[in-house]
C-alpha cells in the first residue's frame, strides 16, 4: 500500500462523512469512546480522586480523603492534648510558687494525684457521662472505654486521641479547684472531693454544654430546652465548662474550709499571705499561657479549618496581652507598685475570658474583652478579700468570675463572620453576631442562661459535697497540723529541707517583730519527727 | 457462527493487515483510542486533584501520595523528637531537685554535657552503629551522616528528622545513667563513661533490637536467632532499649562508685539523703510525663496510623495514672505519709513500663500493668536500700527494673488486636496476643529472652567500663572534694550562692544536733576559694 | 440522510447481530474497548499500586491540593509559634536565675510585660511595618490587622498563624534586650524602651531583611540595592534580624546605663556578680533550646519541605552541641573549672549562630560553625568585661556577637546543595555556595553588607533611644532604690520572702568579710515597708 498524502486522507474523510454508513460507523465509534471514557471517569472518581496529572512515581500510595483528613485532625488534637497536659506543669509551679513554703509539698501532691485520679475516673465513667450519647442531662455509653468507634463522631479524630484531649481538660478543672483550698485541706479530703469533681460534677455538668445531646448544646431549637431563645449555648473551649465550673467548686471549698490560720483580711488590718517563690510562680504562669495554645486552638478538633486555628491562636494571645497590661495598670493605680502577682493573674484572666469566644471574635474584640477581664480580676480579688474568703492563688476571680465574663462577652463581641468549625473546613453559613456588631441580644441571652445554669448548679452541688466531706471530719486538718505546715503533717517532709526559712513564714506572717532572729521551723520540725 | 481457533484468528488478522482497508480501519481504531486517552488525561489534569465534585481552582497543586504522607509523618516525628528533647529539661529538674544542694551544679552540668556529647557522638558513629544496615550485631554505614538517603527506610520520615528523634532517645538513656551516680562522680569520669554509653553501649545493644537487621529484631524466624521461638522481640518505644539499658548502666555505676560519704542505709539505722528542692523535682517529673508523649506515640514514626498514635497516647497516660496512685498507696501503707517522691517515681515507673507494650495493649491492660509497676518501683527502692546501693534519684528501680517489667508485660497483656504500625496505616493482619488474652507463652518467651540478653550484656559491659574508669582514678572524686561538695570542687560555684543552707545539708544529713545553729558551708567555702 | 427512528435503529442492530461480519465487527469493537480500558487500568494500577486494593468509602471527601497543603503548613507554623512563645518561659528562667535575688521580680515583670506590650504593638503596627508591602524601608498596610488576606503571601499559612509566629519572634528580640539591663533599669524606663524596640526598631529594621520588598531582601538584583553583589542578604531564622538586633540594643542599653552599683570588673580586681539560682538558669537555658526547635525549623513556614525541616532541626541540634562542648573546654582552659554558665551560654551561642545558616549548611558545617561560636562567646564575655560593660546574662556576646558570626558563617559554610524553601517543596535550582565549598566570596560579601548595615543602624538608633529615655530621668533607678534592690523598690516584694539570704548578696558581693553573720536585707526591708 502506497503512502497517502494528508490532503488525500482529508478528502477521503470528507467524502466518507457524506455517506450514511460511514457516518453511522463514525458516530458509533464516538459514542462508544465517550461511553467508555465516561464509565472510566465514574469508576475512577469513585475509587480515587487525584489520579492522573501527577508525576509518576511507582511506589506512591493512593490516598482517600479521609486517609488524609483523619491523620491531620488527629495529629492536631493529640498535640493540643499534650499542650493541655503540659498546663499541669504550669499549674503545679503557679500554685507551688504562690503558696507558703510550708504547704508546698501538699500542692505538688494535689496537682499530681488529681491528674492520676482524673485519668482513672475519666477512663471508667467520666468521659462516658460527658461525651457519650444519652439524654440532655447525662451520657451513658462507652463506660470503661468499651465498644468505642474508631473516631469520635464525625470529627475524624481517633477516639482515644479525643479521649486524651478531654481528659486533659477535666484534669485542668480539677486542679483549678485545689488552688483555692491550699494550706488547710487534709489529703484524704482532697482525694474525696477530687473524685466528686473529676468523676461527677465536671463530666455531668459538662455534658449539658458539650455532650452530643446536652440540653444547653441543643437549647433554643424546636423541641429542646427554651426553644424561643433562637440559639444554643456556645462555649468554644470552656470559659464556662472548665473555668467557671473549676472556679465555683473552688469557691465552695474555700467557703466551707474558711481561711488559713493567721490569715487576716484587709478590712481587719491584714492582707494576703506572701507567696514563697515568685520565680516558680511566674514561670508556671507563662507555662500555662504556653499550654493554652493547646486548649483553645485545639478545641477546633480540626486543623483542616486552618484559618480557624490561626484566628483562635491569635485571639488567645491578644486577650492575654491586653489583660496582663490592664491588670498591671489597675493594680498600680491602687498600690503604686508594679505587681507581678496581679500581672500574672491578669494575663491568666484574659486567657480564661477568651476561652469561650475565641473562635467568633476579631483580634480587636479579643483585645477589648481581654482588657475588661484585666479589670475584673483585680476587682474580683478585692471582692474576695472583702468577703473574707481565703483564696491563696486567686482561683475564684481568675477562673470563676472571668469565666463568666468570657462566656457573656461572646454576646457582645461575636463579630458576625464566623459560624462553626468542622472536620473539613469552617462552616460560616450561620455566623454568630453579638450586641456590639448589630446582632441584638440573642446570643447574649443564650450565654447568660447557660452561664447562670452551670454556675448555680455547680456551686450548689459543690457546696453540698464540701459540707459532706467536712462533716466526715476529713476536709480540714487539725490546727496543730496546720501550724506545723501541711508538708510535715501530711507528707513527712519539707519541700526545701536544706534552706533556712525566715520567721516571715510563721503562721501570722506579717505580725513578726523586726529582728534578725532566724528560725527554721520546717527543718527543726522535720528533725524532730525523724528523731522519734 | 462456528467458534474459530486462536491460530485461525491470528491467520485472519495477518491476512487483514495485508489489506489496505483493514489496515486503515485498525489505524483509525488505534488513533481514536489514543486520542480518547489523551483527551481524558487533559481533562483530568485540568480537573484534578479532587477530580469531580470539587471547585476547580487553577493554582491548586497536584499532590502525589508521598507528597502528603512524607510531610505528615515527618512533622509527627519531628514534633515527637522535640518533646523527647524536652525531657532533658524534665530530667535536669528531677535530678537537680532530688539531689542535695551541694551537688546540684554538677547535676546540671552532667545533663547538659551528656546532651552535647551525645549529639556529636550520634552524628559521628552512634546512629550508624544502631540504625544502619550491617549485621545482626552492629550497623556500619552512614558514619558522619554521609551518603544518607532522603527518608529513613520506608518510613516516609526525612532522614535527619529520624536522626534527631533517635538522638533524643540516646540522650535520654545517657541521662538516666547519671542519676544513680550523683554526688561523688568526678566530672572527667562522667565524660568518659558518657562516651562509652552514648557512643557504644546504647547504640550497639540498641541495634540488636531496633537495627534493620538486629538479631533480636529478626529473632524467631527461619535462618535467624532462635528460629523456634516463633516471634521476634518487641519493644515499641524502649522499655528495654532505653530504660533497661540506662538503668543497668546506672546500677553498674552506683555499685562501682559505692555510696556517698555519710550515706547510711536503713538496715544500718539511716535512710536516703534528703532532696533539696521538691518543687523543682516534681515539676521536672511532670515535664518528663509531658515529654513522654513524644517518646511513645512518636515511636510509630507515622501519623497516618492515626488510631495507633491515639491509642499509644491514651495507654501511656493511663499506665502513668495507675502507677502513681498505686505507688502512693503502697508507700502510705509502709510509712503512713503521702510521699511525693514515691508518687513521682511511681508515675515515672508506669511510664517506663508502658513504653514497650503501649501499641499492643488495651487501655484496661495499660492500667493493670501500670499499677503493677507502681508496686514494683516501691519494692525496688527497698531492694536497693537493702543491698546498700546509693541511687539518689531511684534510676535503677524506675528505669532498670520497671523497664524489665514493661518488656515482660507485653507477654501477658498484648490484647490480640494490633500488629504493626506502618507509614501508611496499621497492619493488624498478625496481631500480638499475650498470655492473659489466650495467646499462650510465645510472646512472653520472646520478651524474656530479649530482656535477659540485653540486661546481662549491658550490665556486664557497663561494669567493665566503670571499673576501667575507676582504675584510672577518674570515677570518684576525693573525700575532700566530696565533703566540700561537687559543685565547689568541680565547678567552682554553688547553685545558690545567696541562700543560707542549714546544717541539715552537712554530709551526714540526719545525724545533726537539733539546734538553731546555722552554718553556710557552701557560701563560706565559696568565699574561701575567692579569697585566694 | 433522513433521521431514523429509535425503533428503526434497534431493528437494524438486531438484523446486524444476525450477520457474522457485523457480529465480528461489534465483538472486535467491544474487545478493543475492553482491552483499552483494561490496559489503562493495568497501567494505572502499575502507577498507583494502592488503587485497586483500597477500600471504597462513600463518605470520603474530595480534597484539592491546597485543602491539604494549607492545613499542613499552618499546623507546622502554629506549633512552631507555640514553641517560640515557649522560649519566653526559658528566657524568664534563664534571666531570673542568672541575676541576683534582689532583682528577680523585676526580671519576671520585664519578661512578662515585654510579651504583653509586644503583642499589642505588633497587632497595631509592628507587624504592618515589618511584613506588609510598602517600600524597601518600611511596610504600610495591614495596620490593626485590618483587610488582611486568608493566608500570608503564597505560603499557604493562615494569616493570623503567620502573625502569631512573627509576634513570638518580635517578643524574643525584646526580651533579649532586657537581659543586659538587669538590676538598675527603672520599670517605666523599661516600658518606654520596650515600645521603641518592639514597635519600631525591630519591625522596621526587620523589614529590610524579611519584608516582602525590604532592600536587603531584594539586594543584589537589577534595579535594587547594590545590584552588582549578585545575591541578596540571607537570614533564614534571624541570627541578624532577631539576635543581632536584640543584642546590640542590649549593648546600647548597658552602655548608657553603666554597671550596677558595686560591680567591679576583672581588671579592677573584681568579677561578675554571682547568679542566685543556677538550677533555674540552666533549666531555662534548656527550655530555650527546646523552643529553638520552633524558631529554626518553623522558619520554613512549610512542612511540605519535609527534608528541609529535618535538616534544619538536625543542624540546630549539632551546632548547639558543638558550641556547648567547646565553650566548656575553652572556659576550663582559662579557669580550671567546668563552668555551667559558660556551658549554657555556649550552647545558646551555637543556637544563635546556626539560626541564619541552618537551611543551607550540612550537619558537618553546623558542627564547625557552632564550635567556633563556642569560642567566640567566651572571648566576647571577656571583651565586655575588659570594656567594663555590665551585661548580667551575657546578652551581647551570645546574641549580638554570635548573631554576627552566624550571619557571616553562611558565606563560609553554605554547602552548595540547597536553595530556597517553598510552600510545596524545596527549590534547590539555585543553591547557595560558600567560600569553603568553592562558591567564592559572593555570599560572604552579601552577608557582611547586610549584617553591617543592620548592626550599625540598630546600634545607632538604640543609643539615641536609650539616651533619650535616660535624659528623661527614667532609665536608671536612684542609688537608694538600687541598693534596696529593684524588687522591693519597684515591685514591693521580694521574689522569695521566706528564704534567708546571705550577706553574699549585698551589693558589693565579693568584698564581704568571711563571717557566719547572716543578714536578710530583702526580708528586713520588706518588713520595714510593711510596717509603715
Amino acid at each position: 500500500m502506497k503512502k497517502q498524502s494528508l490532503s488525500h486522507k482529508i478528502a477521503r474523510l470528507r467524502s466518507r462523512l457524506q455517506e450514511a454508513e460511514w457516518r453511522r460507523y463514525g458516530a458509533l465509534l464516538l459514542i462508544g469512546k465517550l461511553t467508555g471514557i465516561g464509565l472510566l471517569v465514574v469508576v475512577m472518581a469513585f475509587l480515587n480522586p487525584g489520579l492522573l496529572g501527577s508525576r509518576v512515581f511507582a511506589a506512591d500510595p493512593v490516598l482517600k480523603g479521609n486517609d488524609i483528613v483523619n491523620p491531620i485532625n488527629t495529629v492536631w488534637t493529640l498535640i493540643a492534648a499534650f499542650l493541655v497536659f503540659g498546663m499541669q506543669v504550669g499549674f503545679t509551679m503557679l500554685e507551688a510558687g504562690f503558696c507558703r513554703s510550708r504547704e508546698t509539698v501538699n500542692v505538688l501532691m494535689e496537682c499530681i494525684v488529681d491528674t492520676c485520679l482524673c485519668g482513672i475516673l475519666f477512663w471508667a465513667f467520666g468521659f462516658a457521662f460527658m461525651f457519650s450519647h444519652g439524654n440532655g442531662f447525662i451520657g451513658y455509653h462507652w463506660f470503661l472505654l468499651q465498644d468505642v468507634p474508631a473516631t469520635y463522631e464525625t470529627s475524624g479524630v481517633a477516639f482515644l486521641a479525643f479521649w486524651l484531649f478531654q481528659f486533659a481538660f477535666a484534669d485542668t478543672c480539677s486542679t483549678i479547684t485545689s488552688g483555692a483550698m491550699i494550706g488547710r485541706t487534709g489529703f484524704v479530703g482532697d482525694l474525696l472531693y477530687s473524685v466528686a469533681v473529676s468523676g461527677f460534677i465536671y463530666p455531668i455538668v459538662g455534658h449539658w454544654a458539650w455532650g452530643p445531646d446536652g440540653f444547653l448544646a441543643t437549647m433554643g431549637s424546636a423541641g429542646n430546652f427554651l426553644p424561643g431563645l433562637g440559639t444554643s449555648f456556645h462555649d468554644f473551649a470552656g470559659s464556662t465548662v472548665v473555668h467557671t465550673i473549676g472556679g465555683f467548686i473552688a469557691l465552695a471549698g474555700a467557703i466551707v474550709l474558711g481561711p488559713r490560720l493567721g490569715r487576716r483580711f484587709k478590712r481587719d488590718g491584714g492582707g494576703p499571705m506572701l507567696p514563697h517563690d515568685l520565680t516558680i510562680a511566674a514561670s508556671g504562669g507563662l507555662l500555662l499561657w504556653f499550654g493554652w495554645y493547646g486548649f483553645n486552638p485545639g478545641s477546633t478538633l480540626s486543623a483542616m479549618d486552618f484559618e480557624g486555628i490561626g484566628r483562635v491562636a491569635a485571639n488567645t494571645t491578644l486577650a492575654a496581652c491586653a489583660a496582663g497590661l490592664i491588670a498591671m495598670a489597675v493594680a498600680y493605680t491602687k498600690n503604686k507598685t508594679w505587681d507581678v502577682s496581679f500581672t500574672v493573674n491578669g494575663f491568666l484572666a484574659g486567657l480564661v475570658a477568651i476561652t469561650c469566644p475565641c473562635y467568633w471574635v476579631s483580634p480587636t474584640g479579643a483585645i477589648l474583652l481581654g482588657g475588661i477581664a484585666g479589670v475584673i480580676v483585680v476587682l474580683g480579688v478585692d471582692l474576695l478579700e472583702w468577703l473574707r474568703i481565703d483564696d491563696p492563688i486567686g482561683a475564684v476571680p481568675v477562673h470563676g468570675i472571668c469565666g463568666i465574663w468570657g462566656t457573656l462577652s461572646l454576646g457582645f463581641f461575636a463579630c458576625g463572620k464566623y459560624g462553626a468549625t468542622g472536620p473539613l473546613a469552617a462552616d460560616n453559613s450561620a455566623p454568630l453576631k453579638g450586641l456590639f456588631y448589630g446582632g441584638g441580644t440573642t446570643v447574649l441571652m443564650a450565654q447568660a442562661v447557660g452561664s447562670a445554669i452551670v454556675t448555680v448548679a455547680t456551686f450548689g452541688v459543690a457546696l453540698a459535697v464540701m459540707y459532706a466531706v467536712n462533716a466526715m471530719g476529713l476536709l480540714r486538718v487539725s490546727p496543730e497540723g496546720e501550724s506545723l505546715g501541711l508538708d510535715l503533717h501530711e507528707h513527712g517532709i519539707s519541700a526545701y529541707p536544706e534552706y533556712v526559712i525566715s520567721s516571715v513564714a510563721s503562721p501570722a506572717a506579717l505580725v513578726v517583730e523586726k529582728t534578725d532572729k532566724v528560725v527554721i521551723p520546717a527543718t527543726q520540725a522535720f528533725l524532730a519527727t525523724q528523731g522519734d
